[in-house]
């Protein structure tokens, strides 16, 4: 899905703006950056994620004979210009936090450095990508505390906004620490193991709930998850049961992994299932549980010891309910080798071209974090590597796993506070370098002077 | 972007389901609807939007080559059924709201009729079609009302959910009453008009604001719009004026259409913008206010007489914020001629083939709806349509202006009430017709006695 249009995925300015600095001969050497102004108040961390879509993204950006000719019909656009971007590529460096790595408002996650109209044209589409995963990533992250080692199904794709919301939801969610998906397609295209079995429709169908779930047993090729709730959920168990144990004494090859439970008050059935499970021989049957699932309701229900093996999380993931944006923004912060600073009342920015560097204590726990001039030496590790060279990547694309095994890894550095799922009550410490914030001072000084 | 891997973009369970159906041989006809269970405590009404799109994936469902070998990895799907795949194609028939409908909750606003197997298949992809396009347009329906005929910009692109997110919530949202889109291709796809002329960006790369509107000015080959609000906003409007008055003395072919102001106390800035313009002959400049706006910071500024021409809606509008997800399901009501029911709790449905009568007064206002058996006649107007038969469609795909006219005409005729932006006080009575009633105890009893 990112190949058609893409050139023409972005707002009309950086459009107009491109034609100007064309017309202007302005080719100098810009640097944006991107970052996250403020978390969203139900969130004491945001991890990185979308970096690799959006470096194809980049590595692939052209403007087509088809979009060229839908601009010129607009009459905004000297053919001049046109005729420029049909030859416009990518030429310049990125510098990126990895995927899964978790980070803080006011530290770039992306620093872009390329001639202005290069880095403006990215502007719209970058954010696009980066902010939406980067979201779902960060719900995500939230969802795996809470289930605390249980398995997570993501089943957001019906309620996710559109087609490739769903199926980059299902690798975000995955990259965190997800175990599969019910979107096929995010199957097929990251990989991610694929689950699903029956909708309550199937049960409908038939008169009697009994054979319903006798006829798709019979008829699955591998071992099924059967529905319990679609009429009274302890009279489907007991169906349920009786049919597990003929399965079992027949010696057929057919067998039921699971029960799910998509509605109802969950924790009360899910106890009836394992106690009725377990009093039938039925140990190995799994209870799935569904039905407007999010990380609040699983916490309470992991911590209150409610038997359960598995989550499938639906709309609360894949639209990132309670926080659906980011105050994410991609700005100016050095032209022609001069800092740039905006002083827009609440989106005042810092200036120069940064990077981040976190201190870690001697287990990995992180302590604090620092921004400042990349060419300081603040302490701490720097977080921000170069990920493209002059429009080419510098290093190669890391493969999924790779990246939730890094995710995990991170998470568990996290200081203990940030793992907690209510509101922070002390923010992690982010601090500015003296050195960014007298240059920040400086410009204020000019332009107020001007 | 509606077209790759456009078949496995569906939930594993679809398949699964489908294979079921196939093995077994389960072939009679299925009736499904799609409705909304409950409406969002933050809406009065909601906006049937997206079944163009929606009847195009139906009308070219196909199992690509390369979708059935996906498939056949997964070890789920026998070599018969993944044959059938090969050449399955939707026969059925549909119902539907035209788009730009209101409709309330459970109304069904599209019913599907068809063999089981192939209504069951639309159903995750019919639901991420509509369910998203639904939710914008009910989004910006508050907004046209706030704005009380002032323009509005759709700018929602960047942190919209990914790619077809934003064209699609340009599509919903123009449909509604939005006059333009900052995003270029929805401007291509669904011919929109497009507005956008620079971000703060451009002015920082300048050491002086005032060379920088200057250039940008005299650089763009149509009247341009100028962001005010990069520093100063009081000094940049000075400026403005100044270069508005040069360009006008000077006889000069380049324009100032209007100022816009992003960030701040918006109504100061446009009081103060509107009086100062005006008091220097520029009474053509227009104001446009953007800037973490939704309905009701609109409603607020356009009540309190704040002068303003245009607002640009962004974040708010393109992920509905304060509603991201609709209650939005597809049910099974009827098989093989006997209508289904499924009674989880607090997802009970009404039974059998529905349709939705609307009763208005003579003015045309909205008066009451009625759901009924679809062969009743309880009076009032029969708000669904036939739009697909035997897999075709049986009416021309309208054109997005004529939808546009429709939606406009419609929230005209609803009730003062629920043009109110805040939550319904009474809901807008909706009634279920005796029969439906009566045929829901009848399955109720029946599976109950099984």
């Amino acid at each position: 899905m990112h190949s058609v249009g893409e050139a023409l995925l972005t707002d009309l300015y950086q459009l107009t703006m491109a034609q100007a600095y064309f017309e202007l001969g302005m080719k100098e050497s810009a640097v944006f950056e991107l970052f996250v102004r403020r978390l969203p108040e139900t969130r004491r961390f945001l991890l990185a994620a979308g970096l690799e879509p959006a470096l194809e993204y980049i590595e692939s950006l052209r403007f087509t004979a088809d979009d060229i000719a839908f601009l010129a019909t607009l009459g905004k656009f000297r053919a001049g210009f046109l005729d420029y971007l049909r030859s416009v590529r990518f030429s310049g460096s990125l510098y990126a936090l990895p995927e899964g790595s978790p980070f803080f408002a006011n530290e770039p996650i992306v620093r872009v450095s390329a001639p202005i109209l290069e880095a403006q044209l990215l502007e719209s589409r970058l954010i696009n990508i980066v902010h939406f995963q980067t979201m779902i990533a960060s719900k995500a992250a939230r969802c795996v505390i809470a289930a605390r080692g249980r398995q997570l199904i993501d089943f957001g794709m019906r309620r996710a906004h559109e087609a490739d919301a769903a199926v980059f939801a299902a690798r975000a969610a995955y990259l965190t620490g997800f175990d599969a998906t019910a979107t096929v397609e995010a199957g097929r295209r990251f990989g991610i193991p694929l689950s699903g079995t029956l909708a309550h429709s199937f049960i409908e169908a038939y008169d009697r709930e009994e054979q319903a779930l006798r006829s798709f047993v019979l008829s699955s090729p591998e071992p099924t998850t059967l529905l319990i709730d679609t009429y009274d959920s302890a009279r489907a168990l007991q169906r349920v049961i009786a049919l597990a144990r003929e399965l079992t004494q027949s010696g057929s090859e057919h067998r039921i992994r699971a029960i799910r439970i998509d509605s109802g008050d969950l924790a009360a059935q899910a106890r009836m299932a394992r106690s009725a499970l377990d009093a039938h021989d039925c140990r190995d049957i799994r209870i799935v549980l569904s039905g407007s699932l999010d990380e609040q309701v699983i916490e309470r229900l992991v911590t209150s010891n409610v038997p359960v093996d598995a989550f499938g999380v639906g709309t609360a993931l894949g639209v990132s309910a309670d926080a659906p944006a980011l105050d994410m923004a991609y700005k100016l912060q050095e032209y022609a080798g001069k800092p740039r600073r905006k002083r827009s009342p609440g989106k005042a920015t810092w200036p120069g071209v940064k990077q981040v560097f976190r201190e870690r204590a001697a287990s990995g726990e992180y302590l604090c974090d620092r921004v400042a001039r990349a060419d300081e030496r603040p302490g701490g590790e720097p977080l921000l590597i170069e990920v493209m060279r002059n429009g080419r990547r510098s290093v190669p694309s890391p493969a999924l796993p790779a990246l939730r095994e890094h995710c995990s890894n991170e998470m568990r550095a996290l200081p203990a506070q940030l793992r907690e799922l209510s509101p922070a009550v002390a923010p992690y410490p982010v601090s500015i370098s003296d050195t960014l914030q007298a240059m920040a001072a400086g410009i204020d000084l000019q332009t107020g002077a001007e």
